[in-house]
């Protein structure tokens, strides 16, 4: 088969790999239909990612059709569609029964990371029928990409972490994939504003047509000083953190209200200075989460019944063999105007 | 009256005083019968807590009884039994409305701090229907002192906000009052195991009376390594921070287990690193609180029912007109393996 290989630093390339056969009897083996491109897949090609090596498939994304399943698997046949989860988890361990997935004992982010993942014609699935999700018929395949990992991302870390409550303002600094995915959900729950922080213009439009009550470009504007002209000068309930640099955790450490919740989302590579010296009297949670994915069959419901459009974060298309071009794409999102790229087989 | 008075870092005496009046219809006047000193207390005489202004009467703890009430107080009247809480607070105001009586726009931490405080023969308590409790007939009211600040301060910013739950590891970093008071209403939910961390063997023998199952001497042992071996590598699920430098609140990161809880109680005066590098991904959560006292009648009926002994956190007593002595004996805890003092009128 052909598959998207990690060969180090700025190395890539499509070529030939075997085909994956079950190796555990939990196993499925699934013909990718559409996979996409994560942004951690683009910090995994600058090697910031020290544990994928060279050699490996990348990507953890995708929808696809059951094409073998090993003797453990009760849930799922051959010929089935199914969503895979960016998680794989036994169901079994102490961290998945307590529905901690993202620490599974013998799972949590391994797919194109620390195993060959879905950027390829056909994917090994370990643990497949907890780490599988049927797709139900008539659905938009290319849509249910995003219950892969961005929607519980933004849902599980930011939303629900957040706890995000009808009333609140609540700020997302980032509006890149994730952010955007924050944003649709967060609206589950009918805050009463929420402002986009973003340095990219293009990329806090698209944030106002989402449903964005207020915009700041962080580049053009004194963020803390506008939030605080939104807030009566009290600052915000909730502050999601989805970038992940110091610059942004210490933003949202300037906009919290007393009593507020700072979630973080971001994939940080260095420490943050936490200022404890004020924030310790003010009653304020800061939570931080690897995506767990159990939410992902309560999104799913979400998206059938319309109740979120994720198919609208969707900017480019490119067949799987066009890979290469489409890391070109979402490596320049700015210029591109880029949110999500499906590739499809 | 007489009433100890601070005159800027290190100058403090215990000298007269205009005896304090009505302002307000919603005051109370309170004639001490007991009071304490707190660690905030040392704080304030050190000049580490600016506010705090030549002149002005400190504490903010006590037991009394009501001598006169404003126009505006329709729970107390003279002659009342009262448990003056360190926090006022309004009951009206956006923050109160939500329980953060801490953060009261009209209150809040303002006895001993912006305005005349409890070690004194007299207080003035503003907002007097929701700032004083009411204590039954019978009771020690010497006990009932802890309910001021140690109790609520230790089992809100504690126990609640690090969600300590039946079969839990805790561990508490900082043996010192709060951290006992922390330590018996962590008790309320059954952990399977405490441990206590602290420098003074003294105060971990305590700590072990009270209920601690182990306890790290962080002097003699390396603590993280003993964490780890009382915990199967994992870490503890509650780690709870009542000491309030750096060094305490990183060790606090260091042995958190994936999914578990950092509750800061400490008052820090520094900016603190927080290892979002390691931290990003592990699920955790970090509160940080000023004691709302929204749980002293809770705690009140545990001290009736002989739940929580707090009295046995009292180990020197002095007249109110020794606080002077008293103050060298608090502030020499180790030396005289003092826990808390009490001053009686």
């Amino acid at each position: 088969m052909k598959a998207l290989v990690y060969h180090g630093p700025g190395q890539k390339s499509w070529e030939e790999k075997p085909k994956p056969t079950i190796v555990s009897p939990g196993d499925a083996i699934i013909k990718i239909l559409k996979t996409t491109i994560c942004g951690t897949d683009l910090h995994i090609m600058k090697g910031d990612v020290p544990e994928v090596t060279d050699g490996r498939i990348i990507g953890h994304e995708g929808v696809g059709i059951v094409e073998e399943v090993g003797t453990g698997v009760a849930n799922f046949k051959p010929g089935d569609h199914v969503i895979i989860s960016c998680i794989t988890s036994c169901g079994k361990c102490n961290y998945c029964k307590k529905g901690m997935y993202s620490h599974c004992t013998d799972g949590g982010w391994i797919l194109g990371h620390l195993i060959d993942g879905t950027q390829a014609e056909y994917v090994r699935i370990p643990h497949a029928d907890n780490s599988l999700y049927p797709i139900p018929a008539g659905a938009d395949e290319e849509a249910l990409v995003m219950l892969s990992d961005i929607l519980p991302t933004g849902f599980e870390c930011g939303v629900l972490n957040g706890q995000v409550k009808p009333g609140d303002i609540v700020a997302i600094v980032g509006a890149g994939p994730i952010g955007i995915a924050t944003l649709l959900t967060a609206q589950f729950y009918t805050p009463a504003e929420i402002i986009m922080i973003d340095q990219d213009e293009n990329r806090l439009e698209v944030a106002e047509k989402f449903g964005a009550t207020h915009t700041i470009n962080s580049i053009a504007e004194n963020v803390v000083e506008k939030v605080m002209q939104l807030t009566d000068h009290i600052g915000v309930d909730v502050a999601i953190e989805a970038v992940g640099i110091p610059e942004t955790f210490e933003l949202c450490q300037e906009i919290i209200a007393p009593g507020g919740h700072i979630a973080n989302i971001g994939v940080h590579g260095k420490s943050v200075c936490l200022h404890l010296e004020s924030l310790w009297s003010k009653n304020i949670t800061i939570t931080t989460r690897l995506v767990d994915t159990v939410t992902s069959p309560m999104l799913l419901k979400t998206i059938q019944s319309k109740k979120i459009e994720p198919a609208k974060l969707i900017t480019h298309h490119f067949r799987l063999d066009q890979i290469v071009d489409a890391y070109d794409t979402f490596g320049n999102a700015a210029k591109e105007k880029a949110l999500k790229v499906i590739l499809s087989s």
